[in-house]
């Protein structure tokens, strides 16, 4: 269990770009990075466009006055001449922003954390892979629901075989919040809905991402060998880009996927549900009750397991914080993931390739794996919604 | 509500046709028949292949020992001679047997009421469907969920426009029964399993034809313009039948469809789940739990309906039989089809077209239009599971 | 499995009492006698107190019209002249009612199933069983939810060892359907708010006899050493009985209980629920979602057994009608209590004692447990409430 | 909603005493202190009665080790000295020392916070209230889940009148995990089962004050008249103290009460479950989806609410952190209530009495009051479990 003590041997010196008073994403951002105290400490941010906002904000959050920055550019300029400049920056800003902002950090020698989907193209990620690999930092990805417990229970059954052979795949996330119109819709809205400031997808990266990605934890050996991709904008002045998609997905292995995005399913409060199906036994798992996970072995009585119970494996209780009968919340969640990557962060600071090479975070290749799905998806959809092979 | 008394002038005379003691599906279809013994009165059967098991069979339901035939030739040539001879058959056999059983029937003048899926092939439903209308005989099929009164509130619901614009239809009628190969299968799987026996598909006919019938019930307005089904057997030596598919749907007014069927999901116990998403709510039902219906306007509380309460539209309370708090089940439903048909004879033998004209029941045209649906779906998963034109 | 074979050589000629057009009670008995035409056959009625409607009612059912009565002690008169006269009477009437009317009944030879609450008092009770024993006659009582395959299950799991020793039972029959007060109440709450008609209680006789009862038939080795009741009634006017109620019980074997039954639990839905605790696991079940138990062994995962599971013991799977998957509804419960009943008839008019012996079924025992029940709640409750030895 | 920006003017300065590494409380109060970094920060810690250990830990928590203590005594000694001494402590131990580390903090001139059951005695109860009061210092106490947002919508909902008159409160906290006896029960065990290490009670003051504090906060304006507890030990060697315990309670608008604590419901994960049941309509809320609440209007379908909503009363909108769709935790439910606490003190401490009259925490009051009632509850239990007047 993950109790706050220390895992790594100092606090790393971090700040924000973005996530102001605004919107609500900073604010798991920063729960996440400060629950311990003992990962992270927040030491300066550009919080906001508007400056005065953004350093109004920082100093609500205890932050020194002169290391609220009124930009992401003046940050790296003025962190980069301290002695105790900040060592690693999250990014919770809309997409268009990521590439540049992510590349300039690492230049100035500053770890990343940043949103998804990471970048707008494959191509921009290998930049950024390349860059981060030179300078020997890292970048990582929230990707904040894989944080749970739960989840990794998932990945020690399925590496455990008792699912047996993996056939299908089914996931879920969607949600109604944006079934109306935009005529009232709010600034993130605007942004997620141009491909200008969205790149090539609205629900496929805002939300698929997720799906995709923590299929990947649970099913590491499972690769697309082709895939198809349904998307529309039941919305008009979406268009081009999607509030709803189907995926269809043929692995490598023969087993099929089916994955379900949707910001227009009207009244749904479910959000998040994945389903993974073997030879033997079905695992499923939802976030809108993530201390539960329901295990069905074909001919035997369905189960339900909890979070903290002593019959989990050990990689589930290894990341569980509040036990048994305690409810795990998202930002339990989002800690394990920044817990990770600062470990991440610590291992490349010490040079400590071995530790690396066994550790488990969403950083770059995750990232990468993420936008790469993406340009298939929309390669389909752009295609007649067509079959096309995994590149 | 329906409560036992009449609704036709008399029981009509009814037989059986296949429904044995080795299998389940009799059971409902006679639990159903015999509800309230002012619809149909059992008078004679073939019940089974082996034919003393099938006499001692009827002999154990009560039925005349002179009235239990050894064949369904013999059933019809016998009945056909009496003044009190049998008016409708019910046929619960394997699918290869119900073209020749039905035209059997209809030509010697007696109603049927068939099993799902109807025939093989659009051009034998025509053929019946011709023979049925020169003959003046109701051919009924058993999609025995839609009798559920929670069905016909979804149908009511969306008819009054409750739900806006439907955007969205998601369908699923899973289990995990047939997860393990076959060298233990029973007669059943032997013959859904082989094309000969089944016809073209397995798991799509068997109950994806549940979740299409119903989803016309609800969505009577809706059309399919396009069509994708991708089919698989994990289990190979059923292929080229399916024990997994995946079918996506265009409808004509733009919404998106998809629907899931499958016999080898492992564990799984959750049956039937059907979503219809609109412009401005959601309903939700499942046969696991058909007493409650969920209906989610966006932006408000979800809710949760209850069959037999005020609350609901009159179509649905209608059809309740148990009331409020007291649990229907699947009897109940097919009791609901079974009375439908009976009315359609019943008008038919008297005439009554005007009536026919509003009356609502699973007939040839349901059959017919299961029967094409699956022909499409095979048309996609032969041509790569592209998109087809729905024909 | 039952599949609506005859269990008896021939049905029993039924008849009823009470059960017309205008309640829902009727057609639950109606329902589950004929469930299947090899136990019972509806043969005589006196269904109403207008004895027009109730006419009309019967021939609506398909009764002959000349064994239509216009009160039951002409039915019970004219059938008894009969060589094809009625041979078991179901009696659906008020409370203050049933003891008269079975008394009639057995003294002219007919067995009788009965309502619940039986009767007023236990001296009533053991009246009427003498009576019974010196005719040789059934008295059946139709605690109706007690025929449902999983209520067995429990019993079985129980009788094997499965909870350890038994520590806690916990009940509730709850529902809000009397939130309000009685202004606009109809025929059915007049009677059942007057001592005079319903007797010494309204919500613990109404709907606590049927917890009790199931209790028994889960845990047949436990018996209350004391018992404490506080009742109240939230509307006045429905005083000195209760629309509210929490009875404390202290079992022999030094478990405890506590149960709940209310009328004005406002918006309930969820209806019943058990739940038995030993000292090594617990069972639970609804009647609101009656296809699944729930099965937890303390330190392991939570267990759902499903209806009609081949894991499932054989006590539960040899009253199973619709098979795994499928629904089973109140009326499939109440068909097998019928049933069982006609099977304790039929073994009674063969003699056959040793049958008896062995046969479970809600007769004149349980039936006299339910009242003897009421009478120890009622004596605690207008004692202040207090502890009373169970007598 | 709450973000995280500061509510007070700086963070206090915070110790605790116990909380250590061999126990999981510890890390419920650091992560609800240390949520955000502006109500607390920890400044020093006697975490273990084994000092070394004790010391190690707040080492890893970045304690200064010149701060980290042997003993509350040195603690509060050495502290009291410093300019930047502590300002509140939080008491993390077992229920029998209590009494004492309060007293001696105050006297010190230190906030203090406490874990539950608050003291053994009303008197001593009384002693710390006086003392705070003349000290001019805070006491909170830990009734950590009360600080979920849908608790706060049931107050409102109860005060806008939306359940009409409350009839009925029904309250569970259960768990198994003490089925089995004691013989392999770790530390923790050992106190709470006896009466000189942990008070009067075990279950009904371990989690069964958690329900009375609850009830209080939804239903502030109901009363106890008169209380009946039945209480028992399954496993003998616990007793006199108890692991099951049923409650009933007559309340002062002539509501009624029932509530049941056991630690010997095997199996069950359920937890906590409340139901406010009231002439229009009932709210029930399960800690174990925190996330939901079901609102039943008699006669109209039942809702789920789900946190986060803008549907929502303002006072539960107000301390919600996560939004919508994103699951709160117990851990963000103790940071709501380590805030309020925090704003106490802060209010104390600039003498801002208006601010406290209207201000809503977990105080002495609440601490006294679930003393009180659980005096209550022995002296009815060890009278014969008879009912008693509320003292």
């Amino acid at each position: 269990m993950l109790n706050g003590e220390k895992c790594i041997e100092r606090p790393l010196r971090w700040g924000m770009i973005g996530g102001g008073r605004t919107g609500q994403v900073g604010y798991k951002h920063r729960t996440a990075a400060l629950r311990d105290n003992t990962a992270y400490q927040l030491v300066c941010g550009a919080f906001d466009l508007d400056a005065e906002r953004g350093k109004a904000f920082g100093k609500n959050l205890s932050v020194d006055e002169d290391r609220l920055y009124a930009d992401y550019l003046t940050l790296i300029a003025e962190e980069s001449q301290r002695a105790d400049g900040v060592e690693v920056v999250s990014i919770a800003t809309p997409n268009f922003t990521h590439f540049d902002i992510t590349k300039a950090c690492l230049e100035a020698g500053i770890h990343v954390i940043c949103e998804k989907p990471l970048f707008f193209t494959v191509a921009e990620c290998d930049v950024i892979a390349k860059l981060a690999s030179d300078k020997g930092l890292i970048v990582g990805v929230t990707y904040g629901f894989t944080g749970h417990p739960l989840v990794h229970q998932m990945a020690a059954m399925v590496k455990r075989g008792l699912l047996g052979d993996i056939r299908i795949v089914d996931m879920q996330y969607t949600h109604g919040f944006n079934s109306d119109d935009d005529r009232h819709a709010g600034e993130a809205m605007k942004w997620r809905t141009n491909p200008a400031t969205a790149g090539p997808t609205f629900v496929l990266g805002d939300i698929g991402t997720h799906l995709y990605y923590l299929s990947e934890v649970v099913l590491p050996e499972l690769t697309i060998d082709k895939l198809l991709c349904d998307r529309k904008a039941f919305i008009p002045s979406r268009a081009p880009l999607e509030d709803h998609a189907t995926v269809l997905m043929h692995y490598n292995n023969g087993a099929r996927g089916r994955l379900w995005v949707s910001s227009v399913n009207a009244g749904n409060m479910g959000s998040q549900r994945y389903r993974f199906v073997g030879s033997k036994a079905s695992i499923e798992w939802s976030d809108t009750h993530p201390d539960q996970l329901i295990y069905e072995v074909q001919g035997q009585p369905n189960q339900i397991l909890h979070h903290g119970m002593p019959y989990l494996e050990d990689e589930a209780l290894a990341v569980d914080r509040m036990g048994a009968l305690h409810t795990e919340g998202l930002g339990d969640s989002w800690a394990n993931i920044y817990l990770w990557i600062a470990q991440a962060i610590d291992a490349k600071q010490r040079g400590d390739e071995g530790f690396l090479n066994s550790h488990h975070y969403p950083g770059i290749e995750a990232g990468t794996d993420g936008v790469r799905w993406l340009e298939n998806c929309v390669r389909s959809a752009d295609n007649g919604s067509a079959w096309v092979n995994f590149e």
